[in-house]
């Protein structure tokens, strides 16, 4: 298991609803064809993209179910099981065991905060224990869940306790921390990237694999980016950043998984709006975001 | 509706659990009989206290089920159904009004924030609609929610769209801002106090009841601070007051749930220790807080 | 030293500014004479509300020159010397002690956080190592600041260490600890209350003398306040808190002190607006402020 | 002016002091030399580093001239002039300019917060004016400030306010906002980066300056990183960018500046220790950080 990889780019699948809000599972093989037709090489499912937190349990296992059918196999599926209840998480982590997924991850709660690195080692070791045969992810994104732990005492305190931990979907600034955790123990860990506009920058300092929410619409942008920069033309590939990011800073001006949903619409694939406390874009916001990103060519770039 | 008031020292009540963390329903009989014995005229379940948030939807039914039996109409019953899932959370609700809970409260997700007085009365009308028939109050809590939002707009805004809208559990120090909620619109809304350590301060703005931990433990000491209040003695009200501030700054010292959970045994009412990601005191450590305890006279005073 | 008490209202006073943004000394007297005739019994110069920060250290002795000399013995005046170079702190210090100050007062610098109790109490020591003569108060603004050190075991570590200190301007809204600061060794600490939205709560907990800035518009209404408080008649006293958060309110629609400056203009007293960053309002903004504030009858009750 | 560009690595500077906390400004020569020595190419002086803020402004006006002197032309000295009193500030840049500086660059005021673009520029546009005939780069560092402006609409609306404005120094780890500003107007700003422990990143992002404290104490090991980066050997670079972050994290484990102002000594410069609030290290301390320091080898490939 500690040879377990990602690489490349893996989508944080958004969760098609209906527009009442109930899943729309119909949309999930579409969706997956058309991430895997812009050349996406996994799947992370139920993260904060795909509104995880925002479902019951049940809606979760059955969007699981969902994108592992989809998928069948031909990329890896990684299950966000994260919850406030660690009990909800840990059958999470079984449930997506039982049903063939590749790999689990998870927040910790967001409620009550995790203050300690001990604190945290004993709580993601509860949620990994539901699924031991599976390689084991923390899901570390302290600006949601209000929890700043030093990722490298975690990874190495961790280890010792959790034996499927393999290592971290890493979304933070903090690239330093990224490449120390990356480095650690020859490299042990598989430290995966998750802050899409700063994907130059974690490339250059080791990065292997990258796991985000704008690979579900423009996916071959970043690939160009990521052959720019194997082919060591930084230009290129700054250039190619550069729209990543004019693109995400487009999208942030209304509520960003919303207008990512509906950015996806116009790519065709209807998955809905999100629930709330997300909500979702009126028709004319939807329009005037459309005419932004036409202006700025995000339709022939991406 | 509109008229349903809380009144006097409400506990949020813990939730008695095994050592292996599972649910110790027995333990909620002798629970209340030991908090309706000490004078508390409410009992506020599944709340931060209780770690609703740390149960399965299924453990808070179950929990629900056995505080109404137990309390069997001598007080009310306010149960807590926030969840990052607002789904689940009006299921709750549901649920709650179905086994014949007196009062619904919740929180808004913790995970995603709420940003905007409209996205707050948008979210809790969807969980106040579960339970129709019972008043709503909403538990504002922003240290743990970090969603910070002004209460007297979201009251104005809110009561337009959530008819069983009847106050707040509010739990912050900005007294101003709970004096105006109080007061607004003649004094329409029941705000409930939820700042123990503070509660003398209240009760001088108008405060008519109190929601929190520490009456699990030391009603009388409030209910004494509450008479000396009423006859003008402030005096021995500060002195009151004072007492529980210096028990909360000695539990604080630990962990404060388990703490607390650990001061419900030494009183005789053993409720376990809390479920990660907050845990429980070592033996060595309840024994070091208890003779803390000793020597500031609790066992005694409280 | 340690005898030395404040009481009842003190003004966290304005300093006045020209048009262009130099200090108008001129205004000074006449501020001075409002104050004591609208019955404010002390003077809190170059704190928060006097823009103290903003000023150069020689317009900060002018300004303390010119409000010693126009209080002319009749109230104390407490100069507040913090800044983020202790060393000016000290020499503020000095001069205030050399012109006849009464009291001193500072915040920790802003700049470089202080993140320990020992580092406040070596850091205080030094700022009032300046003014030996004269008695001490830290001034605790953790929103400014951004240092939230626990003032409990400051106060006991701090008296040891610095033989001035006779307590603090507590400008928080945790009642709980600034009771605790107000009682701790049998009421030692003149301990100043700092919010005047929650001066009933302080009250109630003991408070003897509170620090403001609204106490420059409307100190009257204050002094109601703590006669109908001290009389017993809570219903008055919180119906005059009311007003006040009322009024607070209001002013909150514009950026906080350029909006006082201007209802102090609106009353006769033209100290101008602040200076960058926080600037003036312009005149629309003030014309509309002023029409909000007679719609709530602010110009009869205050 | 707007062609003034930085390059490779500029040392904020550390501020030499006595024993007893005065100024040492003998020891600002043999600093200097160390730095050229070292391949320092620009002196960044009274920054962060050089405890700027805890000085007075006639010590920060001897320190510049010191430096000034000191570095006689043969590379760039950029003083930092911020301050809470935008005037003070005004007038060290005035200072600077007079003694043949040859930038300015100031933070925005710590204690009041900057809450708009409009008000930042507003703010910088009085600093800046104090040095016409200098390059102005504000120094964006929010977890200090406590001001997170967005530094895209404040260089657009800036440049058109403040003639002299020519870039930032960007201390904040959001890769992706310095990009988009080193990109803007097709480079038109320059952009210096200021997070040693992520020089990596940046220079794949485009960066072509960097200015840091661990310049001083490093500056070959960063030198060799830029020129691994330059042949396209990325490998080395990040071994490299390795051994700055496991340097950066040792000394972490004590108060920052004042143990790297204790290495700066171990490596034959005495600079002394901070002021307060920052405080020096005691001489165990620096035993104790040296022998860490040796065990990763820190002084043979620094």
């Amino acid at each position: 298991m500690s040879q377990f990889k990602l690489s490349n780019l893996i989508a944080a699948t958004y969760t098609p609803l209906n527009a009442d809000g109930r899943l729309n599972l119909q949309q999930v093989g579409p969706l997956v064809e058309h991430l895997l037709g812009s050349g996406v090489t996994g799947l992370y499912v139920c993260g904060s993209t795909g509104e995880g937190m925002s479902l019951s349990c049940e809606d979760r296992r059955s969007v699981t179910d969902a994108f592992v059918t989809a998928a069948a196999g031909r990329v890896p599926v990684i299950v966000q099981v994260g919850h406030n209840s660690l009990d909800d998480a840990k059958q999470l982590a079984a449930h997506a065991q039982q049903v063939g997924a590749d790999a689990i991850s998870a927040t910790c709660p967001s409620y009550f905060k995790v203050g300690t690195v001990g604190g945290l080692v004993d709580s993601m070791a509860e949620v990994a224990s539901g699924a031991p045969e599976l390689p084991f992810y923390y899901y570390h994104i302290p600006m949601l869940t209000g929890s700043k732990i030093d990722m490298v005492p975690f990874l190495t305190e961790g280890v010792a306790r959790i034996p499927n931990l393999v290592g971290l979907k890493y979304t933070d600034t903090a690239l330093h921390e990224f490449q120390e955790c990356f480095e650690l123990q020859d490299g042990r860990f598989d430290v995966v990237w998750g802050c899409d506009e700063m994907l130059l920058g974690a490339l250059a300092t080791g990065a292997q694999a990258a796991i985000g929410s704008t690979y579900n619409i423009a996916a071959p942008l970043y690939a160009r980016l990521i052959e720019a920069f194997e082919k060591g033309d930084l230009q290129e590939a700054r250039r190619l950043q550069g729209l990543s990011i004019q693109m995400i800073r487009t999208i942030n001006l209304y509520p960003f998984h919303p207008a990512m949903k509906a950015v996806l619409k116009m790519k065709g694939i209807d998955v809905g709006g999100c629930r709330l406390p997300q909500g979702k874009l009126t028709a004319e916001e939807a329009k005037s975001l459309q005419s932004k990103l036409q202006s700025i060519g995000f339709f022939d770039w991406s």
